[in-house]
């Protein structure tokens, strides 16, 4: 098994890609190789600086960069010496299993659109992230690659999202569950009545119903879908106030010496804490609906979160994430007569 | 001035309304005289076991209840002595210069709608509530009340949001945001596109753009505008993701004697942060576009927040909240080309 690796992408790249990509190999490389892609001299450098050995690793030397400033769809026509696309282009020549990158979503999302296709019945791949609960965290999707969605695309998230919970994620028996401004069957606009019924008819997933915001993080979905722009919202939302209150913590901790001797006794406590709410210990955010695997890693992944989107892109390809898909696309397709 | 009072709305009625009323009355009853609506008998009773004095106020005795499990529409016609009822019809008869209520928000949102009407231009009201941030609380509108919104609705939610801004919350020159998945001005969906457009055009209010969901707790705007599915995520998900937290800190403290002495040392910081979380603090949400003020208090409400929901009710009819906002209304809709 090969995973492609893009050297290049994320605000910490390529230094912890590198130590991403050394860690990941030292705890389940077996029977996997990674390959670097990058300006080889840039590469060689880097790891030459942080003593990382690069003799495990394949390294495939692409000169050009994308960077956040460059339009995603003029930047597949005219940067295909870059990682990112080249990279790509080799996962669609099947000279590659899987993709990992950290670096612009918009980019990688078109880019993936255009080069590596996606599975019969999906126009545009969904970004999907794992969010932290008080239980296990659940994939929400999508998280703003389609801003507008109809119902029927709403339905298929729930199918994959399903897939990749079981395939990846490890979930038996996955809930899937709406976002909606209530519990009861027939609330929301016309587009959330619809997705619901869909989603209710839907013989490939075990569909729970309804789940309101306020009730995200209690943990009892395994999968929750909406609208990308909504998804967005919640991503976003919740990782703002996440943090807000975490950094709203420390004023009260630095008082006085009383208050900072508190801070001592539980600050294991509060480590555990920032640990469950932080995205990097859930790895990366796949691109669902993609004809082969692609992982978006946190844009500030530092290595654990690189590592840990390597483990998922593994995991993709050792349980056939896309073929298993497929069929159950299919299947979700052809019960919504449009298979 | 006589500001009417829905002593049977909310999960803690009639006794915290009664308390809620009598700190009012106390703290700001000048020139203002709050009448209480419910069985005549049940609130003599609950207030002589509060030992409340009712001296200072008016009763108008409704027998009828309207609960959560009541279709809205259909109490608005049947359960014409109920509380809420005869609260909005003596509103409109200008027999009481405000209401205010804890009660269902479904059932006021479209009591009022039918009953109270609404100013010239809109034609269901929007529902605004207060959130807070690490600044100041900024007003988000709509929660939920309009599910699917127009471009022009969401325009005229930032022509009353900023009224409201101005003459209830003290704001001098309110900054009115548009939610959004992107600062740039082309974000997000058509819908959202088109509602940046015209905020921009509005000659009514100081429009500072688009905000990401990330930075909405930093507390650069003074009143946020979206649809009503999106607000609603935004309200309920804030309040899931803080109370969450703040929950997930009590077992930190709980582990050991020497957190429990933590905890002792920073309680009175916890205690400022979830006081600043605290929907009760902010009051109550006004339901904008009505053509006279009613405010709806949290449902959860305890007497201080029916206190607050008391005041603000009293601030828009000291600030003639829906002259003024029905002027700007007029301006909105004329530079709309809609007037």
């Amino acid at each position: 098994m090969k995973i492609l690796l893009d050297a290049m992408g994320g605000d910490n790249a390529p230094a912890a890609v590198l130590q991403g990509a050394e860690q990941a190999n030292r705890e389940f490389g077996q029977g996997m190789t990674i390959a670097l892609l990058g300006p080889e001299q840039t590469i060689r450098q880097v790891a030459a600086e942080l003593s990382i050995d690069l003799a495990p690793f394949e390294i495939i030397d692409c000169p050009e960069v994308i960077t956040m400033e460059d339009d995603p769809v003029k930047a597949v026509r005219q940067k295909t010496g870059s990682s990112m696309i080249k990279g790509l282009t080799l996962l669609k020549k099947g000279e590659g299993d899987a993709f990992v990158s950290a670096g612009s979503t918009g980019a990688l999302h078109v880019a993936t659109s255009l080069i590596v296709r996606t599975l019969k019945g999906i126009k545009r791949p969904a970004l999907a992230a794992q969010i932290p609960t008080v239980r296990q965290p659940f994939l929400l999707l999508d998280c703003g690659a389609n801003a507008e969605c109809r119902a029927d695309m709403i339905n298929t998230f729930g199918t994959m999202g399903s897939v990749y919970a079981r395939q990846v994620m490890g979930r038996a028996d996955p809930a899937v569950m709406l976002v909606n401004n209530g519990t009861e069957d027939h609330k929301g606009t016309p587009l959330y009545r619809e997705a619901h019924q869909r989603l209710q008819a839907n013989p490939s997933i075990r569909f729970a119903g309804n789940i309101e915001p306020r009730d995200l993080l209690l943990g009892q979905a395994d999968v929750v879908v909406c609208d990308g722009f909504v998804g967005n919202v919640i991503l976003k939302l919740t990782e703002g106030v996440a943090s807000t209150l975490l950094r709203m913590l420390k004023p009260i901790f630095l008082k006085n010496l009383l208050t900072k001797l508190a801070y001592l006794a539980i600050k294991g406590g509060l480590g555990d804490l920032k640990k469950m709410m932080d995205s990097e210990e859930v790895g990366g955010a796949p691109l669902l609906g993609a004809a082969r695997p692609v992982i978006k890693a946190h844009g500030s992944s530092k290595a654990k979160g690189i590592k840990n989107a390597i483990r998922q892109a593994r995991l993709c390809v050792e349980n056939d994430l896309c073929g298993t898909m497929q069929k159950a696309l299919d299947e979700t397709l052809a019960a919504a007569g449009e298979g």
